[in-house]
């Protein structure tokens, strides 16, 4: 499949991978692109060593790396470790771009902006991203309140404006062929995809995380600021995150205040469930699109199959609109 | 186009218009459904003579009839005067149908139940729903927290597990020919579309409250109680209200119980902004989609352009997929 992604980017899939922190290490990011996407180290909080490492197992396949953007303001020297790595691009998310833009332009490495927000949007085109990723609220992970289905084609026109070299792709509950042909009608050009590839076989995801997820609806997710209470993350007060309810988040969704208040020992309780895997009280971030994910193969298998299937909706598609419509 | 949408209702486009209260009434229901779609008259809270009223301006164009489900429990014998104006459609949103279903399947009236959740829809399944209408949060009006896009290829599949006769509608951003044509990719067999024919000529909506929408952007809408308060409407917790920010939703947003207690004389303040379209008062209720309407035209050369447009998304896709494989 060609578009306007797959040539910039000289892959045959429209489809990057989502830099999911802690969840998205080399083996990840390589499966994907030598399937024919791009695969995405997730570079998260900055931890350099780990990204290093994370690079190392990539073992020469493309990857590009996520950083947090507010959290990368508070290290601004790591952009030159991550740069030194040749990524295959620079993803930002979650805060302003503009200080880091000028050097990844330097150094010839694709900068891509994840926005949640048109605001947000016109600051990544204004600061020159080669790539904006419009992220929806269904999204998995940290992000706000817009829907995917209305934010991609709003920013589409915002890029058709403003600066029509900028590429666009869609996030926010694609997990399979029909969401990439969706993303692509909206007017994007590709899509980044988190869960889909989160129940992988090559994520870094605890099993039995993996398992209470996969048995999951996506009425059983919610946007939550739990999970970085209990972890002490400063996040800024317009994210959230989406994770799946579990007794853990129940308890203390809605009552923030008192766990700021026990954060210490409930900090404690959560970090040895995190390692041991209790589902109960570990966090297992996933999007809405969890619903429709019922098992963990390889992430190569993952996007032959949703490539498959994107192919397939759009021929029924263009059917539906009338065989000769749809070919003039 | 054809859609098992349009085949089930014997329409052209797989186009409904959404029921919206006190917006839609006949002169909009019958251009919609004269252009092609299925237009609806908003009964919303269950005025039985205002909505005979409206049926009546419809002057025989097709015309389906929207209710609240938790208002229409507290007034039972509504259902039969809405019956007896022969229906093209009974749209119930927001309660549980069961209990309306069987009157409704004997007078050989299509239902058509919205959804908010996996479980609504499974819920909608159960007492025969011809047609699902799966509305994320990204929608305008009243609505929950899960997204468009994620929604409903997830009920796409539930339908095929459980009644694969049942008709799926995607509602929620679906504003132009590209959200259309995204909903068929997402398993949909056509759209419910309310704020895009909320800024037509024939909507109900005062004039000065429609320009304050027309320039806002997607960015401006937000899920809020604040509405409902003010009118001391008693809507379920499980649902708010999609609206367009303004100085006094955002005065009152996060301070509902400030407001209960002054609810007397905002209330009065807030009755007369809205018969006087005071913008910076009274209350749009728009959903995301807003940031993509610039004019109000006929809803009729609405609904044409956005076939038009929507014809065009799915052969452009068509071949981005891959001529050949298109058309196998
Ligand atoms: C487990 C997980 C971790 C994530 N971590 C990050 C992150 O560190 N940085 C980032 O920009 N986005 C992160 N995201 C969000 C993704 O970039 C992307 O927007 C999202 O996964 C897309 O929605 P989807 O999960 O429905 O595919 C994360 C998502 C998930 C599921
Ligand atoms: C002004 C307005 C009023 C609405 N009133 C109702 C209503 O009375 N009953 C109902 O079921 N849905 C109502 N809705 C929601 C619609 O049925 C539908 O889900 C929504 O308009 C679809 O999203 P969109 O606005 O982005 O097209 C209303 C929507 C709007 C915009």
């Amino acid at each position: 499949m060609k578009t306007r992604l797959t040539e910039a980017l000289g892959i045959t899939c429209p489809v990057i991978q989502a830099p999911m922190a802690f969840a998205a290490g080399g083996a990840l990011a390589s499966a994907v692109s030598n399937a024919g996407g791009l695969g995405m180290i997730g570079g998260g909080y900055g931890d350099a060593g780990w990204i290093e490492q994370q690079f190392a197992i990539a073992a020469g396949a493309r990857a590009g790396c996520g950083l947090i953007t507010w959290k990368l303001a508070e290290q601004r020297h790591l952009l030159e470790r991550v740069l030194a790595l040749d990524p295959a691009a620079v993803f930002l998310s979650f805060g302003d771009p503009a200080p880091f833009a000028p050097a990844i332009r330097q150094a010839g490495v694709p900068l891509i902006c994840q926005v949640q927000t048109l605001r947000d949007a016109q600051q990544a085109l204004d600061c020159g991203a080669d790539i904006i990723v419009a992220q929806g609220a269904d999204a998995g992970g940290h992000g706000e309140a817009r829907g995917t289905f209305a934010l991609v084609p709003e920013i589409a026109d915002e890029i058709a404006r403003q600066n029509s070299q900028a590429l666009l792709c869609a996030a926010g509950g694609i997990t399979d062929g029909r969401g990439l042909a969706a993303a692509l009608m909206l007017g994007a050009d590709g899509a980044v995809i988190g869960t889909r590839f989160w129940a992988s076989r090559e994520a870094l995801v605890h099993p039995r995380i993996l398992d209470r997820a996969l048995a999951a609806t996506g009425d059983d997710t919610i946007r939550t600021r739990v999970v970085d209470v209990v972890r002490g993350l400063d996040w800024p007060g317009r994210y959230n995150v989406r994770v799946l309810r579990n007794p853990f988040i129940q308890k203390w969704h809605g009552a923030e205040d008192a766990l700021q208040l026990e954060a210490g020992a409930e900090a404690a309780k959560w970090a040895a469930a995190q390692a041991a895997g209790d589902p109960d009280i570990a966090t297992a971030i996933t999007g809405e699109g969890i619903g429709m994910i019922r098992s963990a193969p390889p992430a190569g298998d993952i996007l032959a199959s949703l490539m498959t299937d994107a192919q397939q909706c759009l021929a029924r598609a263009a059917s539906a609109a009338g065989r000769a419509s749809a070919l003039t």
